[in-house]
């Protein structure tokens, strides 16, 4: 087994996504164990860490990578599957900070209302037990959260030569801060540029839907993913698969453009996995789709459109690359 | 125990929430028997159906009632509980019509490409297997779908001197057209009007989320609801409650503000419950709270900003309607 | 020449398009002299006046009407040609108000932000000047502006049996605050309900685009409408018509859509007027047409599409109503 | 008269904003004469030069530069004003292409519905007259329209080690399609990395508003920008000036977050440049700003908020840059 071990230090981390060399090249078939930071780069440690003083704007939400893959060439796909995702402290952070988040004015949704005030909150990550514990700022309020680890960042270098902050979340993949990206599941990301340029940051111990308040439970984590290749075949938008279920994404603004990208993504992959006619396979997706909603803060809004694969009929997506690479992190994890 | 049976005929079907004086009046603490009709009026019974040719704009989406609900005042809220939606004919159908839906150009989000072809899809409706079988148009393909009966509209008249057609959702309530209004929920609305003159309708046997084609699976439905007045209590916009969660609507476009709206009445909501100060809870929601799509294609868009209950240190709300009104359901099914 | 005069008490004065009966009959042909109060009702007098405080919400922005236009019937079109817009009084207001203007959250537009401060400006209206006198509140600054009397709201009755508040613009006219809305100009209006009843209020001394702050220099007016009625021929969103120019309106949210309704309209209107095949007038209209900013802070945003007719080949529309109107109009004024 | 001329061959056009070296060191107080190519690259000739089939996706809109200032560091602003905009052959073309748009289906606004006719429309240009000639593509329509010369593209290299493509307008400048960027005007652009390295490209003949159907009448262009450093003053987004008017811009989606940049600035513009407080300033800009549409259809819209500098009491902005670039300007022209 083809395993690669990567930690970054500090001045390895990557703020974009183009626009950097590859700090380590990856054949496919190999898994990649690595540490991702957290979106504050691992500053903010305790409540009185104010991230708009102790980080550096706009270095925030740091990536590890970018890994170039063997033989990845323009049109092929990279599937990337997270064997596991793992808290790397015993701690993890959130917050409010100025002008960003679903219920304040932001830079782009201009106001002339004073900014929320910028809170840090501190929580107990037991992994152990499976939670996160969750204290009040203003009283004594506490509770447990159950862990659902996973990751907000992960992506390609974007065609077209550009070079995007980490931040974003576009057809490259980036920030999408969505919940169904947890360990178990693979994805699909177009390649857009030789080597393809991958990379993965911003752990979240827990994460509601759409991050409403800016910020996740942010945590270090410890990653392992299984990487194949499959060439020849193209991927407009990022995709995820799980052994349950078919996801397209989208990411826009307004928020319905994001809805409207993974839908039509959604009814197009079902037209060609089941062979229905467009508008048979949009019903279809109308009564039994679902859309759960990644972030509503950053600055483009991600909605996922997910299917079960049970009403499909059977017919495997990828070359069944998510079966073998399933099959692949079982063996990894039944060796470590 | 007080039960009211209601069977409309087609002419005592209503259109609008507003604007139409009461069918019947109704006691807190009854519970009401009624009739839906499906969103076109039954009139759609076949593939050949077409809405455009069998159905008149803008007579869609009829509703059952209003009904008077004595003693209610503005300032009040109505709690509606749903104690069972029972499709009431062992078929339903869906279409795509032109100009409507979340992948087509519309009136508003106008286009200069042709609209999609109008296509109606007929269902068999089986209530004791719990499915819904789906048949392809232009292929054999066909599958079973689970039933997950609910009602798109439900809503009381608006304030203002409105009347508002019934296919229009906003803090009146309307067409919300969200899965999460099933058997089991109790509705929260705020009272505008004296007798508060709601009406429910637009029964789906089940829906995806957004329903992206315009239309769910389309069903007449016999209908139980049980009744209570909150006397000096009032509601911004639509909440819904079931045994393990709190939920908050918005309705608006973009989409984003429909969001904001669900999660800012979720926030202040959960502050009022928990005694947590206005960021805290802003947190907390942040971390667990989810947010189910309720329609991507109606004149607003709904979202849904749902709260597990488990996570607020036990206090009720509402007076504890949700219990009162689910514990008289059971008695009332108890006696059927 | 057929002139009516009309000058309601408070309580006539209408808070809904639609839902109301005529406060008069109007033959089409009629010359109607009306006074109009300002949105606040003619209670915001001086810079103490706080609207939150003096007005009683939701009733603001009443309208003088409806006017019922014999024989007009659903598929008609009314045409009101503004003879003179004229302000009734030396003063004028204007004020912030929580949760209202572009540039705030707003009940839909929710935030956790408190919202701005409500502030009255208090201008003084030079008529024989042309100007309106701005005063800073916590300055000596002031400057003169000049005078573009206009009305914020016209329309008619909606159809489907609505009522919708004064505030809104849609499909039936409302609250469009176009600043394109001023003396010399015809609107257009589809006719939803027999006697169309239309109605016209909310006038502003002059407005910027977007009434970026939520309110225009708010004026009570005399205003002379001639009325006209146009059989047989439908108008689907309001139009207006110049001297030199056609102009389509869209009102929506997102502002996009009210701009893609707006340029849809006017790129198939210039396809009639000229002939052109549809592509050829998109063309058309992306090199020479405008797109004045009506509000973006109404429930629902307008924009203007605008052509001056000098392109256009030298065909008239709506059977040369806007000369005849004019004409009618000048005729009036001659004789006053 | 530092005067430097250059005409970039095919392979000197960058496609990017960033992430490209200077093709020349400029000195501020320079004149900059420069060819710009259209934004086809030269490649659509004729109707029968389809975009989709001539030019190669997605380097389409090139721009001339990137040039590096001398002593430009992040903080300054830049300074660009143009002295003459005129089209260097006597003809232009615009055209539809797939998915572009504003009243089409797009890659983001995804829609199931096919897109519309690719087709291409040839103009006329005659400098001397003063027009461009249209020519309908199905009909023997012609009619002449007034020139006037503007650049649609113009920035500076983004922050953050960004690299955009010269299609998306943002904070940097860019594709903002304003037909306010014509002759005669300074555009004042922050400085995000040393040497500012600022390109323009995207010449058009006459654009309307919103560049409803995507594209101008595309012109190549023989520009002479007048370049001036203003060093340790920041500015948030693009800022123009003229002799009459100061305007600010925003570019985002939805438009009315376009729209709220824009006035945002505006507003804070007008308080720093007049000593109003935040209201106030608020105040007069709601009544006396304008707000001409730029782009509808590009990755981000834009929006332009423009204030008469006659309200604004006599002060300066920008160290009165505008004022002796234009006579720098007019020296040039004299001299030429």
């Amino acid at each position: 087994m083809n395993v690669f071990s990567y930690r970054p230090s500090p001045e390895d981390l990557s703020y974009t996504f183009g626009g950097r060399p590859a700090v380590a090249r990856i054949e496919p078939g190999a898994i990649v164990e690595m540490y991702t930071e957290d979106c504050f780069g691992g500053r903010v440690r305790s409540v009185d860490d104010l991230p708009s003083q102790v980080c550096e704007f706009p270095y925030l939400n740091p990536v590890t990578g970018p890994f170039h893959v063997e033989g990845a060439e323009p049109g092929d796909t990279l599937a990337l599957h997270f064997v596991t995702i793992e808290p790397a402290r015993d701690w993890a952070v959130s917050a409010t900070f100025p002008h960003f988040g679903a219920l304040t004015g932001t830079h782009t949704t201009a106001m002339l209302t004073p900014p929320l005030d910028e809170v840090v909150w501190h929580y107990d990550i037991d992994v152990e037990a499976g939670v996160a514990r969750y204290h009040a700022r203003k009283s004594d309020f506490t509770v447990e959260l159950p862990l659902d680890p996973m990751h907000g960042t992960v992506g390609v270098a974007p065609g077209a030569s550009e070079a995007r902050m980490t931040i974003t979340p576009d057809a490259h993949g980036g920030n999408m801060d969505t919940p169904e990206l947890r360990a178990g599941v693979t994805v699909y990301l177009g390649v857009n540029v030789e080597g393809a340029l991958f990379a993965v940051g911003d752990g979240h111990a827990r994460q509601g839907h759409g991050e409403v308040c800016g910020t996740a439970i942010e945590a270090a984590m410890n990653t392992v993913v299984a990487v194949e290749l499959i060439k020849g075949v193209a991927t407009p938008w990022p995709r995820l698969e799980d052994d349950h279920s078919l996801m397209s994404t989208g990411s826009a603004r307004p928020l319905e453009d994001a809805y409207r990208i993974s839908q039509h993504d959604l009814v197009t992959w079902t037209s060609e996995v089941t062979g229905l006619e467009t508008l048979d396979a949009y019903q279809l997706v109308s009564q039994i789709g679902e859309a759960p909603v990644g972030n509503v803060c950053d600055s483009n809004y991600t909605m996922v459109a997910k299917l079960p694969k049970a009403y499909l009929g059977g017919s495997g997506v990828y070359e069944s690359a998510h079966e073998r690479l399933r099959a692949l992190g079982r063996q990894y994890l039944a060796q470590r």
